[in-house]
Parts: structure tokens; sequence; C-alpha cells
């Protein structure tokens, strides 16, 4: 059924100023720059990633469409034309992997309802590299995106997750705008048990990568200093 | 303080019969041919995926430590020695990411209890990949493992994570042993509301990479063979 239609490829882009070498196989940078269309989040680090990629040569011949809170439904169906006729699209999002914490979701359903093959590129994601580097139970887990910003909210939030995870010894994802990371750290330690273990995942495949699991007990004796640095927090109780 | 140590770097391995070049990126490759020591859930398999890397002059000079179902606590603490003598290892589970519905979890636990560094590398992830292209929320969702076999638990069990999902708006993710796919396939598009949409996510990276998203209206007009192969289940209600 997609012989004749395109592929759409989601295409990880890098979380951290690295080199393409260092996050993506070599069989996915191949195929990479075999496409001419992509649908991107923002088209300035686009342009940037592809010429890391080394594709700066074919950046002339290169379609890019713009996919961000903006973007409307009847934009979306106009974006698809292109694999109706057979053309490949590559999707980039700003960092990590297209539509997991990140927008793309909406495109991806569309090609399904469409019959069109969707082809995911292994590369890097922070909440997979972290809950593996975490040591937390890696057999059942949830990401909740972001929690609520307000004092009270947070903190039954907070106490809701922590619950939850003790009774189906699940680990709980979550991340939050670096610049509000220690005051979200500040209310974890404040409320969760002191046996509960938390995770701090800190500039993921970057030069100060960090990761580091402690008892809430232990992380209230300790000074971690991570503000504006992009984290993701784990914890397990 | 981790200069004195080793690392503990997690090696995802290869879902499918693919070659290292496609599913792991060339310094990930160049940092795993600096290892001597390696911790792996079985050696035979952990031998013919670095020989893949290009590691076959070396087998000699490496060494195994088994960790399964039969390793216990006493013996993480022996394989933890070398790296706190300055020692790096390398563990590798079966397929996929160590630590992520794959054991790993208590050694990265002792590397943490011990200020060990821990490294993750990039690699294919079922779960990611199949979350990333299902076109289901990648903002909100939980990884179960193994739904009950029974049949009144499972299809309890079933609605449960199905109400949970239509509350939260969240992605729910399982996996089941590949001989029972099309039992649990049954039990899903019988027990999910009509309008749920449901993704099979059938062997990923490999050369018949399946991965279609359909509401259960839809596949109950759907013939979809996949016994035995490996598959990933997910739903948004």
């Amino acid at each position: 059924m997609h012989t004749t239609k395109g592929i759409l490829y989601l295409i990880p882009s890098l979380l951290d100023d690295t080199t393409a070498d260092q996050i993506l196989p070599v069989e996915v940078i191949k195929k990479i720059h075999l496409l001419r269309n992509f649908i991107v989040e923002n088209e300035r680090t686009a342009r940037r990633f592809l010429i890391r990629l080394g594709m700066k040569e074919y950046l002339d011949e290169i379609n890019f469409e713009i996919l961000d809170k903006h973007t409307r439904l009847e934009d979306f169906s106009q974006m698809v034309e292109p694999l109706k006729k057979g053309v490949s699209l590559g999707l980039i999002t700003e960092a990590g992997c297209p539509g997991v914490a990140d927008p793309g979701a909406e495109i991806v359903a569309i090609a399904h309802s469409l019959n069109i093959r969707v082809v995911p590129f292994i590369g890097p994601s922070s909440i997979l590299l972290s809950l593996m580097a975490s040591g937390l139970n890696g057999q059942c887990f949830a990401f909740h995106g972001y929690l609520p910003v307000k004092p009270p909210a947070r903190v039954r939030r907070i106490r809701l997750l922590e619950e939850q995870s003790r009774r189906e010894h699940m680990t709980q994802i979550f991340i939050e705008a670096p610049y509000r990371n220690h005051q979200l750290f500040q209310d974890l330690i404040a409320t969760l048990h002191p046996n509960t273990r938390l995770c701090l995942a800190i500039n993921l495949t970057g030069q100060e990568e960090r990761i580091i699991t402690k008892s809430v007990a232990d992380w209230k004796k300790t000074r971690i200093e991570f503000h504006k640095q992009p984290a993701v927090f784990l914890f397990l109780a």
C-alpha cells in the first residue's frame, strides 16, 4: 500500500553542542542526505543541523515547511501533500525526538490516516537516556511533561505522583523550564519522602553531562548548581 | 569526585538483524572499542554484538561478567569492583537499552551509591521509536511492561489503563511475549472504545518494520498477521 507514496522520516536532532557523529548512526545520516523536503520547528536551527550533517551544498535545493504552535490544522494537510505524490519528508524538531516531549504527533497522526509509512530514526532522547542512567525502575515508568508551576498545585501533584510511584513501583519523569530548575528541586526535596530516590539528569550528551541519583535525605545534604541547564527529573518512591 | 574511578557505560544493543552502522553513532562505536570489561546478559550474543562492532581481534582480551535473573546482590557488589579501581565497564543487555524494559537498573543504582559516573550511550529503544512513530501523545505517556496474562485480570487492566488515558490524555505503552501477540490484540480490540487509537509497532528497525495506528473501529475491519514478531502496543483514548 505504501509503494507509490513518500515516507515520513522522524529525525532526532542534537540535544547539545555535539557533533552529528556522536549522536546519529552513519546509516541515518546517509538517509537524511537523500531528503530535500523537511518539516521543521525552526528553520534557522534546522539549517544549522543539516550543515553539521554535511549537507551545506544542498541547502539551496531544500524546501522547509515550519511546524510550530502557530501551525493550524489546514496547514498540516498542506504539508503532507508531497507525501501523497511520492515525495519523502523529514521531520526535525528543536532538540531530541519528534513527537516525544516535542511537536510532531499531529503530522504523524495525519500520515497514518493516509496510510503513509512513518519511519522513526534512532537518536538521542533525554527522557530515555536519563531513565537508562538513573538506576530507577525502567520496567514501569511515566513521563508527565511539566508539573504545575503554582506551589500548592505543584506540591499536591508531587504527592500524588509519589503515591502512585510507591503503589505501582513506577518511575516518575518530568521536565521544567531550566530557569525554574532550582525551585522545582527545592519543592521536590521538601515534599518527597526521605527514602524516595531522586535522579537529576543535567546537560545530557553535553560536555558537562551529570546524572546523579540519591535519596531525598542525601540530596538535602548536597549542594548542586544547575540553574538554566537543561535537566530531566526522575524519582522512584 | 569521579577522576580516579572507572565509568559505567550503558550500551544499547541491536534490536534486529541489522548492522551496527544502522543503529549506533560512530563515536559510540569508537568508545565501545576502548572497553575490555563488560557486564552482559548473555555472553554468546554479547560476543556476536562486539564482533559486529569490529572487535573480533580483541575478544580474547575481554572479560565478561553475566548479569541475569540468577545474579544475586553479592554478585553485583563483585561486578562493580573494577569500577572502584579505575577500570571502566560496559553494560550490554539482550536487545535495546540497559535498564529500560531490560535488566541493569540494580547495577546502575549500585554505581550511583558509590559515586561512580554512569554514561548512557545513544541507541535504539523500541519503546521510544514506537512512541515517536505512533502519532499518539508524546507529552504524557507511561510504559507498563507486560499486562496480566489471565483474561479477567487482563481485561480489567486494559479498562483501567483506558480510563487513565482518557482522563490524563496519556499514551499507554506495553509489550507482550511475541507468541501471545494475537491474543493480546484480540483482547484490546474487544475491550477498548471504538474511537481509541491503537498503534502496533512491529519488528522495529528490522527489514519488515511496520508501525500502524488506527482507531479500534478500523482495526476491527483489518487483518494483521504478526504472530511471534516482536511488537510494542500503544493506545490513546
